[in-house]
Parts: C-alpha cells; sequence; structure tokens
C-alpha cells in the first residue's frame, strides 16, 4: 500500500487532505505539516526551496507515489525550481485553472505577501485565459487571525473589508482564495465580496486532478483498499493540534512530532 | 574588539539593540534575527531550545564576549535549559525586576503564546516580590500587526482592548510588555490600559543590566573604542528589511543572509 504524500507549512493544508480523502476513499495519505518552521507565507524563495526540498525527502524516504504540495507559497516559489521523482501537484495551477474556468472578467488573487509577490496566479491565468484581467492582494493578517480562532469575528470581517475594497472597487468577480488557511474564512469572505463575487478555493480542483492523474498514470490504489492515514508535523505545540481538530473533526488521527531537515 | 551577541526569533530584537546601542556607545553588537524560522511564540519548548542552541553557536563562532537573548519566547522556554560558555542575559529576568521595582499591586503580562504557558514571568516574580498578584494573556495577533504596519491603527485598538479586557477588569496596575515587538505598540497600549497602568519594557532594564555586569566582569570596551555593528538574518525577505528600518531608522545597516541550522 503506497500513500499520498501531502505537505503545508502548517496545518492548513489539512484542508486539502479532507478534499483528497473525500475524493479518493481508497487513498492512504501520509501528511506532513512544517510547523517548526512556519510561516512560509513572509519568506524568500531560497529559504521557501529549502524546506520544500527537505519536506519532499522526508515524504519520499516514507515511500510516497504521489505528491501534492498544499501550501500555495511552496507552489508558487519552489515548485518551479525542483524535479520530484513522483508524480507531484501544487496547488497554483489547479486553483487557476478552476478560476478560469468559472470567471467571466477579472479575477481577484488573495495570499500570503510571497505568493502574491511571486505572481504565481497572475502567470499562470494568463497562459489559461489570457482575456482575464488578474489583481492581486496579500494578506497577512488573514493566517494569524485564522489561527487565533476569530474565523467569524467583527475583527476579522474588519481586515477582510480593508484588504478586499480594492479588489471589490476594481470589479472582481472571482476571488481565488490563494492559501490553504483561507476556506475557514469562506463564509465571512462570502459576506464581504458580496454574491456578485465567485469564491474559487483550491482544494477541490487540485482532488480532483490528482483523482485523474493516478487514474492515467495507473497509479490509483484499488477500491477497497485499507486505509492509513498519518499526520506528521515539526512542531507539536498544542495548538497545532487543536487546529487540526478544527478541520478534520474530533476524529482526527494524533499528530506525531518528527524532525525535519 | 570583542562584540556582544544579541538575537530574536525575527527583527522585533532590534529594540534591544537600540536600548543597548544608546545605554552602550562603545560596544559592537552582533545581531541575529532567525526570521527564517520565526516566530518561536507558538512553537514548543523543544524546537525553541533547539534554535536557541543553534543561534547561541553561530554567535559564539563569531567570538561574541556576552550575549543577550532578545527574544522572550526563547528567554522563557530555551535558556533555563542551556549554560553558555559566556555571560548570557535573558529579557525575563530583567523585565520581571523592572515590573516588580515599579508594581503595587497586581502585575498583568503580556506575551505570546508560548511565553504565558512558560509563565516564566509569574515565577521570576514570585521569587523576586512574592506579595504581588500576577496575571498573564497570550496576544498572538500583536505581532502580525506590528509586522503589517498597524501600530496605530482601530483594529489594533480593538484587538488590544479585547486582549487587556480580563487584565485590566481584575485592576493590573503595571504591564509587562513580554515580546519584544510590543515596545512599537507602546502608545497605542498606553491609550489602552489607561493613565493608572505603567507599562514596563524589558529593553532598557536588560541594557542596564549588560553595562553593569561587563563592567562587573571586566569586559566592558574601553571609552572611545571602534564600534562596528553587524546585523544577520537568516531569510532576507524584503519585508523584514522595512521592519528593520521602522526600528533603527533608516540609517541602519543592510541584514545579511546566513544559513543557521
Amino acid at each position: 500500500m503506497t500513500a499520498i504524500g501531502v505537505f503545508d507549512s502548517g496545518v492548513g493544508g489539512l484542508t486539502v487532505v479532507a478534499a483528497l480523502a473525500q475524493r479518493l476513499p481508497d487513498e492512504s495519505i501520509v501528511y506532513l505539516g512544517d510547523t517548526a518552521r512556519l510561516p512560509y507565507g513572509s519568506k524568500s524563495a531560497a529559504t521557501v526551496t529549502q524546506y520544500t526540498r527537505n519536506n519532499l525527502r522526508f515524504l519520499l524516504q516514507r515511500g510516497v507515489k504521489a505528491v501534492v504540495v498544499a501550501c500555495n507559497t511552496a507552489s508558487a516559489l519552489a515548485l518551479p525550481n525542483l524535479e520530484p521523482e513522483v508524480p507531484t501537484w501544487g496547488v497554483v495551477e489547479p486553483g487557476a485553472r478552476r478560476a478560469a474556468a468559472v470567471c467571466s472578467r477579472h479575477v481577484g488573487v488573495i495570499g500570503t505577501e510571497s505568493t502574491v509577490r511571486s505572481d504565481a496566479y497572475a502567470l499562470a491565468l494568463a497562459r489559461l485565459a489570457p482575456h482575464l484581467r488578474v489583481s492581486s492582494r496579500a494578506c497577512p493578517l488573514f493566517v494569524p487571525l485564522v489561527e487565533e480562532g476569530w474565523h467569524d469575528d467583527p475583527v476579522t470581517e474588519q481586515v477582510a473589508r480593508r484588504y478586499l475594497a480594492p479588489l471589490l472597487a476594481a470589479g472582481v468577480d472571482t476571488l481565488v482564495l490563494g492559501c490553504t488557511h483561507y476556506p475557514l474564512l469562506r463564509p465571512l469572505l462570502a459576506r464581504v465580496a458580496g454574491q456578485g463575487v465567485d469564491l474559487v478555493d483550491s482544494a477541490d480542483s487540485v482532488a480532483e486532478e490528482v483523482a485523474r492523474g493516478l487514474a492515467a498514470a495507473g497509479l490509483a490504489a484499488p477500491p477497497g483498499s485499507a486505509v492509513e492515514h498519518h499526520l506528521y508535523v515539526t512542531d507539536a505545540s498544542s495548538g497545532f493540534a487543536d487546529f487540526a481538530q478544527r478541520i478534520l473533526g474530533p476524529a482526527t488521527r494524533p499528530l506525531e512530532w518528527v524532525e525535519v531537515t
């Protein structure tokens, strides 16, 4: 039984694990949250690339047959520089593809400082749908607000209004949630963005692309396979465990602590 | 010429460098901001201790004669487990000592999740001034709000009101700013805390204790020494350079990128 490896800078990438587990119920998953070195979103391409290389090595040593880079920042900054030995998906391409499919005019992209600075979504959209306008905005406070548990809070709503104001004023009709933490803000962001704006989250689209890719490569687990998930983190502070439970529910597996260098 | 080594998880510790440079104008300073692995404040004692050990080794390899651990989280979680080869100061003891000197009844301590969970200030105060009551509150959003540049912003004020409410309701008369980022929020925190509350910041007290300690050990630089400061960071994202300038002014030295493992 060979698993799909998934990694993120922290536990936010468990939103991608949830989507994978639902779309591919016969697949085992090995998850690595690099909680000791998070966040990636304020750091440089050189540092994020080094951490991504470390994380890939960890997952490959566990014999995974494919890798999903659930972290938008790592997908944007590091993946273009690496050539992993197994089929590997980032979240930027699938997110951009979904946005190109639903958007009629103008895509707004929100993400971390580093993801937005990389312009990865804008570049992908320019290839996929060159007729669309793209505007981006870094939202560095969203991750700490989510981690504080203030998903639906007047303070978070005020911050969201401020971050989204220039995008909404520019008339975006689609908003890409370009960070694995943001799906937890979906109801609040939908309220702030208003009815005319479609929210796009990479988790579902990446799960769909992984399903198709594994099937095409003959790597899909046969139906009825024994499934075993492992959730590793590089720092086991209790806050991360609470946050994991908020995403995966109380029946989630315990987080196992590993060192990755 | 031998320098004083100073490290912090990021560039917030430059508030301590500023205090040291003012109190000890003849001393050279080697600063290390571990920006690649920040923040420490949400992470476990094991991880913070390992990072602290790495940072100490880096500074000692540069021949420093003394070390100041400017990070409250590292001072609280890691220093008690280490025995550095040179005189070393954390910021918790000096901060607690200053609080004990000015407080009449009830000390409030604010800091990161990990600093507050460690109870380091409460333990130090229990030794220094057992008659004082101590109440603590983690304020995890203050660091990202400061890094976003929202020092004096209605959102930050709302967050501060919420974080400080239980401390103020409990009647604290002294508030320890138990994180190197918080001095940047001083005017806002003073407004929220009100006139009856003294704000205590470790930077000045640690500079004073280092000055006395170096003199006592015969390690002080002679007056008129040639001074040379170095500012190293483990990740050189441009946001950190902007933030350093906000603390030290536009004439600050450039940040130099180093790898520390």
